[in-house]
């Protein structure tokens, strides 16, 4: 048509070029009581299809922590999910090392060695949390378009759950966690529920999760391009604690009903973030207004954190396609 | 008045008499990762008023399983709460024998014996679920008018929170759990609460319950008269299991979304009972209608318990009175 010829020619985008992600690690069971990732893991194996071959991805099934598993607690010396430094993947090994530390070392040999050309290209790292988050995908970077193009992509097509993506600002040497293993990773993390319990919402959620996560690497692998876009970005800025006794330590307070379950429902200077044992209120001291989340989470308990505070901001991602298509 | 006058007398009814309840043991920490009790023994030990010698009730206060507690796990070796049976309070104890059964031993010298005129008047064993329970008191007898009385009670005060009375036919020789070592007892179990995490508003509301029930107490003491009335009675029937892997034992499928949380709303046959990981609805095959209590309960994955299955009954009560009043 005429007039529209008569319009400046608009650029069209450049996409970013990337890799295929020929090899995904999908893992469970790296909390040994958080169970929704450990039972999809299991499913997930029973369910190969014969025609794996032929797929334009290949999919790893790790049980990452099957000691802690086979005994339903979170760990059985030391956190796994905090082994995945350069440090401690470097770790001498003698008979006292705790088995976690081992263990790290011998998932780095299976999916890495991090930072190296042989790591996956991409790990899921499955977990639950008692907090109200939904589904978070959780990362060490706010500019890997991998992890913000499948967050996109299922905050576009899940309908029963909000997702959000979140970022803690960690070097990747100190980077504590699985997922800092591959050349792409997060944590996928979903809740409410209990540890050492599965709820249906929870697996079917995760499971959708998972799926539409392979489709998309499936869609990256055969040259689709994604279109530019943004992603909200909640960045970890610090950790509060739950009011203890000086002498023995014990908690004295408990997360306010009114912040309990209220993740990511940004908390203003002087809201209540605890209620006594003995009815005293206790507010937020903060200056500036932040996003909670992790709210009372069971694990973090022995960690001295009752919540995490993050600050939101809006991150533009390119339009991305699969280098090799 | 004169029209008064001239109806019929009615008799007034006459009430039981019991003996006082002197001694009130208020237990926490049974299981070790249930912590609103936990926090709730320690709050009131903390605040032991120092005119309590002159008070109507002594009320002890235990934790039950301080090495659990210690340990946020449920026990150490074994469940105490299935360890108060006559035979294994009676069992010999050698160098070998678990922690928990050797506890439950001296609780049985300190809270009773079992069955004898020592034992404390009414044991108030605090405990969580992971289920929808609301606050229930749960019992072995559907005949202790003070249990029952005092269920009546926090019926009657209790805003927040449905109040029900769960009633375990087992002879007291089998009863297992602590609350059977006194002359009355129950153990108040209140959800939902993960295990390990304390939620303000369940601590609030079992906070509220030890209250009113020690009111109650005291009134008793004081000589007041309770009218007769009538409780709903859950008499637990039979439990359901998980489907499983005939090979591996692990469990094939999660409790169905339809059912989750639906604690005592009752369960037809052909109702959706699970939902397999793979997507197939399992129903109840049940012949009659029954209520579902302990739903998704963690603590009952490794005891083979999905759900608990009761008969409702309505139970008469009599008024009753303190007999030293």
């Amino acid at each position: 048509m005429e007039r529209e010829s008569q319009l400046p020619l608009r650029n069209k985008v450049e996409a970013v070029t990337l890799p295929a992600l020929s090899c995904v690690a999908l893992c469970g069971g790296t909390h040994g009581n958080e169970l929704s990732g450990i039972y999809l893991v299991q499913e997930t194996l029973k369910n190969k299809r014969k025609g794996e071959a032929m797929e334009a991805v290949t999919v790893v099934t790790v049980i990452s922590n099957p000691r802690a598993v086979q005994q339903r607690v979170r760990y059985t010396e030391t956190d796994l999910n905090r082994c995945f430094t350069y440090a401690m993947l470097s770790a001498p090994v003698s008979e006292r090392t705790p088995y976690e530390i081992i263990r790290s070392q011998e998932l780095n040999s299976l999916l890495g060695p991090k930072g190296s050309g042989q790591a996956v290209d991409l790990i899921c790292d499955l977990h639950n949390t008692t907090a109200n988050m939904g589904l978070c995908l959780i990362t060490y970077a706010d500019s890997d378009w991998i992890c913000l193009h499948i967050c996109k992509h299922l905050q576009r097509e899940m309908a029963t759950i909000p997702v959000r993506y979140i970022h803690y600002d960690i070097p990747l040497s100190e980077a504590f966690s699985l997922e800092s293993v591959g050349k792409h990773g997060f944590a996928m993390e979903i809740g409410p529920q209990p540890h050492g319990v599965i709820r249906s919402n929870i697996f079917t959620a995760m499971q959708e999760a998972v799926h539409l996560m392979l489709d998309w690497v499936r869609l990256f692998n055969s040259g689709t391009q994604f279109d530019e876009g943004s992603v909200d970005v909640y960045t970890m800025v610090k950790n509060i604690d739950y009011p203890r006794d000086p002498y023995t330590h014990n908690i004295t307070a408990a997360v306010h009903p009114e912040l309990q379950d209220r993740d990511f429902c940004l908390l203003y200077p002087g809201d209540p973030i605890f209620l006594s044992f003995s009815g005293e209120i206790l507010r937020y001291k903060g200056k500036e207004p932040l996003y909670p989340f992790f709210i009372n989470e069971c694990a973090y308990y022995e960690k001295g954190v009752a919540l995490l505070l993050a600050r939101k901001s809006k991150v533009k991602i390119p339009a991305i396609q699969c280098s090799r298509a």
